[in-house]
């Protein structure tokens, strides 16, 4: 599952497992330009915010190439910038794209004036390290989960945000696996369905299953339910973004969860890495929600589920706000509340680690 | 609309409109004997308390029938009294069934003991009457609804409580429709789409967009951004059994829609017959809640969404306790907590209009 996006130097192709069919079928999605790239970031064939930032570096690399093509346009850095910028605005709400594309930038503009040649030799290493270093992130990401987590645990999540939604092992099943990697018998994972796209149903329910740790799915409406029989003693979800303040966006749903779970005393925690947390973006009411298109609602497969005229609506995130947040899993540890010191703090530990 | 329900009295047929393929598909389905309309109720053909009341009535004219099958059995009350019994235990969750069956039951009792064909005659003129008796009550269930809802209200209603749930008219829908005939305006419905079974998104939509009264369909999931966006004025839902403290049993996810209705200020009121009331059941911890097939959850129609070998929740209905509802919506008016003793008033003063 640390394969599902990869890039091959020699054919200059960036290989994705199409998250789009799965689980009823294994096929690879290639993107060999910027519009592949990102066609398959809006259609989804990959998605979760991390993925998105992985994809969108190796998507730099792809336009690097294509600037150059089939030699080096007297402009290509104008042209070259004008693809970044296209890439960035692919899809709005997770941070992690413009993070990845930000920091391609500035690779290149620490380089002064590189040939193209050299910008993309150099940049082909920086995606790559973006890539093994999400995998690193997620490993700390599990090791800090786990101290929240006892044995016997029926974790809840919602969408995937999973192996698929990373570079691999996973934020908030990331805390699943780190959790039975340190030991803990009896987890037990309810994956919620996650309407429209089935993320839950499809996803997390296909990784966990190939890991071998026990899954249940349930409709996103049984959440109620479960927690009123005490069926659920963890809520660990991902996010898309997360505002200076810890308000966290995640995919649609996910606040309604958060209030199921306060109203039932069950610790909610979102799993997230820094690159996830936007401290330009005070709250979550600056956080831009996607709409995406009707027909994520109106069909499932070939069927057909609601009616000719009938309009729907289908924002994809919603945004939880941080009071009902009881920590943020980070690879520099369990962020508390109030989170705006805690996020300062955990930054601040960033930037100590990396000087 | 309210000609979902039909009995044939020269075919000895009742005939259902197939709620399983709506709305993409308008077909019929007959039920010629108990085990057509046991079929018919558990796989959801019909489905919605007062309309499973309705069935559950003519069901019982089909028992007495084959009770008589070819010639009247010499223990042919024994025999009908069986069938009734496994009519009865259909689905467990929905009193209305045994309501009815029971007050079939009652007008047998009260006839001493009648030969079979009169027997049927007395019943086919009962079961025509809990029929009709079902519209008026959704036509006054209306009525009062419609003093709760103010022009340019935007009402969330979750699962269907329309029409097709009732013999007509509906109950929750049957509010908005009271809305819009005591000359509202501006008035808009939200159908949550309601999963597994999908009634929001299929049956919901269908009837109100037949009626040309504005319907927008959103996932289960989006409830909570809807109401963050301030778009839902109030939330309108049916139920499948109400307990004598006013805690109510309605499709799954209702809870939910109806905590976060408490967390927004938004009035979330529940509109139902008084068959619906079950006064034997003390509160909703002694509702029986129905567990159903798991291809509902798994499969879409023909598209699989679940992997092979993981197991699926699915419980149909969860309780909504009394202190999240404002009012429960019944002919005899809105009631109002505390529940205990606004149920017994509405009965009390049902039993003086029937004497």
């Amino acid at each position: 599952m640390e394969t599902h996006i990869r890039y091959s130097r020699q054919d200059r192709t960036l290989i994705l497992l199409d998250q789009r069919v799965l689980p009823t079928v294994e096929e690879d999605f290639y993107c060999n330009d910027v519009a592949d790239t990102i066609y398959a970031l809006q259609t989804m064939v990959v998605r979760g915010a991390p993925a998105i930032g992985v994809t969108a570096a190796y998507g730099c690399c792809l336009a690097a190439y294509e600037a150059g093509h089939p030699a080096p346009h007297a402009q290509w850095q104008k042209e070259l910038d004008t693809l970044l910028e296209k890439l960035a605005q692919a899809r709005p709400t997770a941070v992690n794209l413009r993070w990845a594309v930000e920091r391609m930038r500035s690779v290149w503009k620490s380089m002064g004036d590189p040939d193209l040649n050299t910008l993309i030799a150099r940049w082909l290493d920086e995606a790559e390290a973006i890539h093994e270093e999400d995998k690193s992130i997620n490993r700390a990401i599990g090791r800090h989960g786990a101290t929240l987590i006892q044995d016997n645990d029926c974790i809840m999540t919602h969408c995937n945000a999973g192996a698929l939604a990373t570079a691999g092992y996973g934020t908030a099943l990331g805390v699943v696996r780190g959790a039975v990697d340190a030991g803990r018998t009896g987890i037990t994972v309810i994956a919620n369905e996650t309407r429209p796209f089935l993320q839950g149903a499809r996803l997390t329910a296909y990784e966990l299953h190939k890991d071998g740790i026990p899954v249940t799915v349930a409709c996103d409406n049984a959440c109620g339910l479960l927690m009123q029989r005490g069926m659920v003693q963890k809520v660990v979800v991902g996010a898309d973004r997360i505002a200076a303040n810890g308000d966290a966006a995640n995919k649609i749903g996910t606040y309604s969860v958060a209030l199921l779970a306060r109203e039932h005393g069950i610790p909610f925690y979102v799993a997230a890495p820094l690159s996830t947390i936007d401290r330009a973006t005070p709250s979550g009411k600056q956080i831009p929600i996607e709409e995406r298109p009707a027909e994520e609602v109106t069909h499932v497969g070939e069927t057909r589920i609601t009616p000719e005229g009938v309009p729907v609506y289908n924002y994809a995130f919603d945004v939880t706000p941080a009071h009902l947040i009881a920590g943020i899993v980070t690879e520099q540890g369990v962020l508390r509340p109030p989170y705006t010191a805690s996020i300062a703090r955990a930054f601040a530990a960033a930037d100590k680690d990396r000087s």
